[in-house]
């Protein structure tokens, strides 16, 4: 494992949702932006790994489990660690505490490098991820696969223009986004989020509509984000009602 | 003029839209945040606010010179002032500097109290403000008169869950998100805004849809956000083509 970096954030009003909970794809969001300091603070920004390499970092998935989600006005600290790469991916944890340093949320990403131009994977450079000191693995971890749905509930989204980030692409919370979305005001009011498995496929374009699909089996959802007949993202999350 | 208080802020790349320019309504958002810390430093918190008076502030209007967006990585200074009261309403300046002093962004906001359940308008309460040491004005400010569109082109927004706030009300950031929308990415990739003015009518609430339309003259565009019949909100843009 390597080394680790962590910060703190007081959760302010506009991380939060109407149920003074953190925004959970805005969550996601600002942990890479603290890997990003990290990396940064390693002499391996982001600026620095496109000019020496002409590569960029893209999240392919997620794992999520969520013991509480952190709410408005509460500090948090999140601990963030790269764990090991293989040839194609590097794994990094996050952990949110809380301020009596109880685990609130863990999450896995794994990072792969693209060609920005392309969009191909390249093989991870070692110089790139040394100062990280994490360990070469060769095994490739496989997440979970996830089956297309075959009676989904589908509603069309509109691409918005603040959903395409410096990238030139929807940005990677926007999925999550419209995947919550689709379940609808009274499900998501009545209901928190235990586990997540979230998994990339196919970069949304700027322009046109997507289809948000759902099934919901129990208490877990199962979803796919489509466009242009593509698959473009999928994910499982487990709920639970919410405790008066 | 009342007591002044200064915030720095790295701009993101969670808060930068495709052109590396800061996305305009996050900042509105955050200017939000800022008076907040303001105000709780000087005990006049929200809570505060909520628990001695019932009360809770509303932004009505908002009046907007840009000489140059902040972009990306960035640091600006944020420096807000409460300027002046009436019986109705409170007007506060931010003032968004860069590193060399120069003034990036100018935006006067009013504001008013609000009963949050019968969303009437309140009397300011002179103890509430004092803290502030602002000028009671007798005059009433004005905000520009803004008409009604006659030949607009529309187009519908479902209200997304992570559209409402913690008010229970579609946060004000988003009428922005659709007015800036409606114009269409090629036109928002080609063009930056210079001045605006923006003005929040009725409140939508969650579910539903609203209708965002504009009409476009010379390099003016003029906005309005209805539902159900109603107008929400309304704007004035202007805009100059972006100089490579």
């Amino acid at each position: 494992m390597g080394l680790s970096y962590r910060e703190d954030i007081k959760l302010p009003f506009e991380l939060c949702d109407v149920k003074s909970d953190i925004k959970f794809p805005l969550l996601l969001d600002y942990c890479l932006t603290v890997s990003g300091r990290q990396s940064a603070a390693l002499g391996r920004s982001n600026d620095y790994l496109l000019e020496e390499y002409g590569l960029v970092w893209i999240v392919t998935d997620y794992e999520v489990t969520i013991h509480r989600l952190p709410r408005f006005k509460e500090t948090i600290t999140i601990e963030t660690q790269a764990m090991s790469y293989n040839k194609l991916f590097c794994y990094r944890q996050f952990y949110i505490y809380d301020q009596e340093g109880q685990l609130l949320v863990d999450i896995l990403a794994c990072f792969a490098l693209l060609h920005p131009d392309t969009r191909k994977v390249a093989i991870i450079p070692e110089d790139l991820v040394a100062p990280f000191e994490t360990d070469f693995v060769k095994k490739l971890r496989r997440a979970p696969k996830m089956h297309l749905l075959e009676e989904s509930i589908d509603r069309d989204y509109h691409v918005r223009y603040f959903d395409i980030d410096m990238n030139g692409h929807v940005n990677n919370s926007k999925y999550l986004d419209w995947m919550y979305d689709v379940l609808g005001y009274e499900f998501l009011k009545t209901h928190e989020p235990l586990r997540m498995t979230l998994k990339y496929v196919k970069e949304v374009s700027p322009g046109g509509q997507i289809t948000s699909s759902y099934q919901l089996d129990q208490l877990t959802s199962y979803h796919q984000i489509t466009s242009n007949g593509y698959l473009n993202a999928q994910a499982m999350i487990e709920w639970q009602p919410i405790q008066k």
